[in-house]
């Protein structure tokens, strides 16, 4: 090892020891896909819920648990659950992930990135209670999820 | 419709346009079965993080992430996915759910007021970030999904 490589590996074992831990990563890969997708189900039922609060009575309680629980999801980090080995494969059903979401990080990021954002956004929006504010940033955030899932998503 | 019946329907209209606004029910049967076990199944993978995090290396942002899911989920009124007609039926697979989930009004109250409270407990440990207290909560909040479930889930 040249003294370069052997600074450097220390630095980066000096780093992780000091706080910069690295996040487990759990499950096989069809666990993984099992968990994205049912992740990516219970977006989906809330998304459903704060459709159906727009359309419907409108009850700020039930959008704002909705809310809630796409802010806690879009900053999970599922991103952990698209392990190397996770890009085919069987979970609930097969997955629908494309290739391009394993080799174009900038793109994931960008997408991904808007979907953290505009989550963050509608969790405010709902706890402030307005339904044309709700109502505006929920087709804001339906905007990000399709974005990355026409980008990131394969048809059935 | 008799006067005292007909003031007690003129009250309740009245309760639910000042304010009471009904929850707004979706999805059809299959729907909801599917959200649910979609919703159990992202706490699943949530409890996986914290404790490959206790197992492992601490730390403390993931499991933030993890217990904000759980404690949204716990939060989110989930009791409205098991409507009338979802006592059997498939979603993902078919439903685990016991007929006593339906009937037994007082011990459901008891079992999920626990979980929802371990759930808010948990984040509020989590965000703390001291991995014995962690530890702890984890301990509890595991005792109150097994408690509900040795109540209301069908084994396999």
């Amino acid at each position: 090892m040249k003294a370069s490589t052997k600074t450097l590996a220390l630095g980066l074992a000096l780093a992780i020891g000091s706080g910069v831990a690295a996040a487990q990563v759990i499950g096989k890969a069809e666990d993984q896909i099992r968990w994205r997708q049912s992740a990516m189900h219970t977006q989906a039922w809330s998304m459903g819920r704060i459709k159906a609060n727009l359309d419907g009575t409108f009850n700020k309680d039930q959008v704002v648990e909705a809310a809630n629980v796409i802010q806690a999801i879009a900053n999970s980090k599922m991103g952990s659950l698209y392990q190397p080995g996770t890009d085919s494969g069987k979970g609930w059903k097969n997955t629908r992930v494309s290739k391009d979401y394993f080799s174009d990080r900038e793109n994931l990021a960008k997408y991904g990135g808007a979907y953290v954002k505009e989550a963050n956004e509608m969790a405010k929006v709902a706890a402030a209670g307005d339904a044309g504010a709700v109502k505006a940033q929920f087709g804001k955030l339906g905007e990000a999820c399709k974005g990355c899932h026409d980008k990131f998503r394969q048809e059935d």
